[in-house]
């Protein structure tokens, strides 16, 4: 925490859980019997109920997008820069909703969460979740919300793969879809790096078989692992060239099998570190097979334009030059397909060297970009 | 083995083992008191001696690299596509020689070996090798085998980091270096991704510091994660589209946490496996650390061209458009430091899909250029 809150910001923010008792059938066949969302929301709603914004989470984001939720918390909300008064997510305008999506270790049920089957945790036996299983379920948050239409769903990567989906899903319950270092399906490179992740986490003894909390263990190792492969991916060639180089950690080499030698490899153990004790391994696996699983053009003979002549929302898409992980061609597979199917869509491709990071910073353009984009819509 | 021996292969062969008595300096200051190199040669040195090709394998390769050991043999070498009369390393012509570094695991000194001073195995400590090493080490061979002038140093990859060595170390000692798919030094990134390999070898509770042979285990889901996240870096993301894409193991989706949904995940689980029962994990580490450690500008002021300045050879260097390990503007780093250093050297950038691995494959243009190549030598 600043040592008092920024004008800007949204400020202290607490978050709320919404029960639903009504089972959730999902795409991989099976049901929740029922569930709980934890969400933060931001900003007033107005009295005509138009004003609403639904951001959508990635891989390993939550509720907390916006504010501190004590004055003693270090770091505000993940997108802070991006969500408060005067900024490009204006919560004098509008009023921000964002939750933690079912399968998460944030508070929303998940593998973390009681099977009400057999009264245990529900482990590696929490149903593997598909985007479109998400977008029901913010539906029913929406409906509990009183909010019949976004005026935009917004998202970047995985959450920009939730955007998407609103607007095959719920076309008449949204106005905007905001689209940010996305892509229509991972290819398989994109894939192949997150079954590494996967089986990091698998093959780790502590893992048992995704029941480790009985164990009273967590598969760290392999969670490390995973967190160390994937922040690679988030990262340009260039952006870590400019942060680490060939950067020593010490004055000198040390020359042994196990010494930390570069900078990177310290900075790399440590947000593997970092990461490995406080997010879920099962939730990780489970975030990681989503990603895989999406692809909207399936049920449309494999043709992205006819998924997308499905929506009814106007679409804003955003990519970032050096993202490897989603790269424009990817974000103007998107566009060319909303192009094909007639809709309104504006696209931007940003200079940025920060490689799939980029869709969380501040950058000028960017952010001019989103602030335009969002001015523009009429309550 | 085919049914009878191909026509162009060097046909039978046999790997000899050179050993030396007088303890190699090392450059992480420790020094390796005896050792063994394996070998092979193919094709016949000529009464001038000067038709000898010295042949360079990269991190996971060995000495065998054209022919077959008997005919029960599945596959040949593994650059037999390149190797053997009237290939474009024309066996008819040079006197090939190919050996395991030390450090290897098929049969020179390494960390599967006696270590004299303990009387047990070296294990994890077994002295940390740089590219140098490996140099000084095969001018020993080529001393033993009466070798005073090489024809050509021929390297891919990390192999290629020791054919600029060559031309450095013992600038009088080779008349050319080729220098294929390589780098003047790794990047962050390249780093990076040796980093999440070690570690997941190191942190394999199957390690057990590196002395896993004396607990009867190896550490086998380290080593096969290894193998995994460095294949991806081997292929282009066009070549595992092209070869796999979303293609499903079976004819539909599972949906759990730990089945096999996309070819691709089929795929790098078995490369992961076969490699894993093959290849030893200490010396996986001591390659990934050898590669992080190349730096021949380093001795130089961080001026390449100063390094390169002490060589006398001329070179050909060979990139691949899809390579992303080491990128074709790695490749022009070298070439722009020789061109400074007012050397000849031959630049072919290659159109290919394959990526890294690309230089492996007999590529017509790739390898209509080396063959020209080696063809205008004079011996």
């Amino acid at each position: 925490m600043p040592s008092e809150l920024p004008a800007d910001s949204v400020g202290l923010v607490s978050p709320q859980t919404a029960h639903f008792d009504q089972p959730l059938m999902l795409a991989c066949g099976r049901e929740l019997p029922a569930y709980d969302l934890v969400y933060e929301t931001y900003g007033q709603l107005n009295s005509a109920r138009s004003n609403a914004v639904l951001i959508c989470h990635a891989l390993s984001g939550h509720h907390h997008a916006a504010g501190y939720h004590s004055l003693d918390e270090r770091k505000p909300g993940w997108w802070d820069s991006a969500i408060g008064p005067g900024k490009p997510i204006d919560t004098n305008k509008f009023f921000v909703v964002c939750l933690n999506n079912i399968g998460g270790c944030n508070g929303s049920t998940g593998p973390t969460s009681i099977n009400p089957a057999t009264g245990k945790l529900y482990g590696g036996d929490f149903p593997v979740l598909n985007v479109i299983d998400w977008v029901h379920s913010q539906a029913r948050l929406a409906d509990l919300l009183g909010i019949d239409v976004w005026a935009a769903v917004i998202g970047g990567s995985l959450g920009g793969m939730q955007a998407m989906q609103w607007s095959i899903t719920y076309p008449e319950r949204l106005q905007h879809a905001v689209v940010i270092a996305s892509a229509p399906k991972l290819s398989a490179q994109n894939i192949a790096f997150n079954e590494v992740a996967r089986q990091a986490i698998l093959s780790d003894p502590d893992y048992h078989g995704g029941q480790f909390y009985s164990h009273d263990t967590i598969p760290k190792r392999g969670l490390m692992l995973a967190r160390m492969v994937g922040h690679i991916t988030y990262l340009s060639d260039a952006a870590m060239g400019s942060k680490f180089g060939r950067e020593l950690k010490t004055d000198k080499l040390n020359y042994d099998f196990h010494s930390v030698e570069f900078q990177v490899e310290s900075y790399l153990r440590y947000q593997g570190e970092e990461f490995s004790g406080r997010f879920d391994a099962n939730t990780y696996v489970l975030m990681t097979k989503a990603l895989d699983y999406y692809d909207p053009a399936a049920a449309y003979e494999d043709n992205l334009s006819q998924a997308l002549a499905q929506a009814k929302a106007d679409f804003l898409v955003v990519s970032f030059t050096t993202d490897w992980r989603f790269s424009p061609a990817r974000s103007r597979e998107i566009v060319d397909a909303l192009l094909d199917a007639k809709k309104n869509v504006s696209y931007l491709e940003v200079d940025a060297p920060q490689g799939h990071d980029a869709f969380l910073m501040p950058i000028p353009r960017y952010f001019t970009a989103l602030r335009g984009y969002l001015n523009r819509i009429e309550l």
